[in-house]
């Protein structure tokens, strides 16, 4: 199983799939400017090391030993002086990949010290870069800025129109795709739509494995807008614009938080966007209750429910290979 | 075996007497206050990490695996921004001491990923200074002025008369004292001698166990005076300096390198200040070729001759523990 994203939204589906699979793949965005994160790339020029980590975090194994080195490598230094806010984890990426000098390689090692289930990749074995065209930053709202970096997309008060990566053509990390390729389920989203989500599908050679894979597809949008870069936008809002960056992707089945659409017009709009896509809208309880996060419990839950109904569609039609759709 | 001392000295004892024996203990002083060390006690509060990780190093498994992770433990970053100059492993025994609050479960814990022959641990759980007498650093040589810190007493261009710890009485490492207990063999030294190997006796529990061992105690004289803390000091002389330090220490070898004491009336000397520890004073070849160095195969070498000299005693005296002197 390979689970696509960054930041939070991926630790969330990290921690649903490793329910249903011992052997996880995790494809992780590779844009981050901020934070500790950015503060390593600018002065070491590696790939930003911060959401790989959540993801390693997020797969490691349960062994007191493992855990602790896990709360380590999360474990964020203090105080004011030059280390502070640095992840103690994202050092050690940062030291592996200037020694072996592949981010891969670094990834691996620290995986085996936290008895990682499966595999944290980057989507890019280079550090990227988001551009975005935003409106609403000028008196004239049909005037759009570009603004480039993560953070600066991804707090902005205008309104994103569409994301770029610098470079526009990047290479894709090679074994990612192979896991693509090989994988039973492909799980993209939730996360930051532009920053962490969109980013996937821009990667070339990454796309074409997604639209090739023989994998069951799932979409898992977010239960909320997130202010600045999806502030106000709708459910339906949010598959609009991944069509927009990438009109031939196709999804099997989009996961919908059911509390977060309201049954009526709005359900109905979304379901034909995800016809569009070749998709089912699965309105099913995926949130923390209280919270406007996913549950890893519940989403295992829905994911494997995506799984099962086309084990059972593959079954009938005598078929275990066959991408099925319902609308 | 147990090794005792700090820095490049340490480094060298350790990868001698890993050749001797599966279970070594490297013993480590915690007084450093410069370069990557330095910075992180002084931005941290930590123990100074840069020795242990050193001994760690000294100390790990040859498999390839652990041989990339101690480069990177060893790997030090580049450039001129934060992080310039630290090192990957001392960042990583800084976070593993804040998250589990005890440098010796993050010595073990790094020790296991590094596959570590033995344990690391330091002479003392909590972070020390070093404060030393000068004199010659005024106009009357009979003035001395108290400088502290090690870096500032081993740079000082004045005579160091005498060091303390600060805190005084710190506390010892209980489980070194317990490997001192239990060992065969204990070797103090070489080092700076000032600031690495006399902290050691100045440690009153740790003190205490070096007098109370039925282990072989054998002190590694340094190849030359070092500039700065020992700048024309005879070998004699050190051995003078640390009696002074600990009047009723003992040990049963000092190991000479030969060619550092030429024969005659200066190893007669030596012999005669040696004998005053209880010990008696080897002079053999251990120094690598055409370095101040100890070679680390000479030196175990010279320290199997020590063992098997006092197993052969002792046969003759049918009692296998007793402590043997020469002279």
């Amino acid at each position: 199983m390979v689970a696509l994203g960054g930041g939070h939204g991926l630790y969330a589906t990290l921690s649903a799939v490793r329910r249903l699979s011992e052997k996880v793949t995790a494809v992780v965005t590779v844009a981050d400017d901020g934070g500790s994160s950015g503060r390593l790339r600018a002065e070491l020029g590696v790939v930003p090391p911060g959401d790989l980590r959540m993801a390693l975090s997020a797969l490691s194994g349960e062994a007191v030993e493992q855990q602790v080195w896990t709360e380590t490598v999360q474990h964020r230094f203090g105080g004011t002086g030059a280390l502070a806010g640095h992840s103690v984890g994202n050092l050690i990426l940062a030291g592996l990949t200037e020694v072996t000098g592949d981010i891969v390689t670094a990834l691996d090692m620290l995986g085996r010290v936290l008895d990682v289930r499966g595999r944290v990749l980057p989507m890019s074995p280079i550090p990227l870069d988001i551009e975005a065209d935003v409106s609403g930053l000028e008196s004239d709202p049909r005037v759009s800025r570009c603004i480039r970096g993560q953070v600066a997309v991804a707090t902005t008060p205008g309104k994103v129109r569409r994301v770029r990566l610098i470079p526009a053509d990047p290479p894709a990390c090679t074994p990612a795709l192979d896991a693509v390729c090989e994988a039973d389920l492909v799980v993209l989203g939730p996360g930051s739509w532009f920053s962490s989500v969109i980013p996937h599908v821009l990667v070339p050679d990454l796309h074409e494995a997604l639209l090739h894979t023989k994998a069951l597809k799932v979409l898992v949008l977010n239960l909320a807008a997130e202010p600045g870069e999806t502030a106000g936008f709708s459910a339906e809002r949010h598959l609009h614009v991944l069509a927009q960056h990438a009109p031939d992707f196709r999804v099997d089945h989009v996961v919908v938080d059911a509390a977060s659409v309201p049954e009526g017009s709005e359900r109905e709009h979304l379901c034909r966007s995800a016809a569009r896509f070749g998709a089912q809208a699965s309105f099913v309880d995926v949130a923390e209750t209280g919270t406007h996060r996913h549950d890893p419990a519940k989403l295992a839950v829905a994911l494997e429910t995506c799984l099962s109904s086309r084990a059972g569609l593959a079954a009938a039609r005598g078929d275990g290979r066959e991408i099925v759709s319902w609308l």
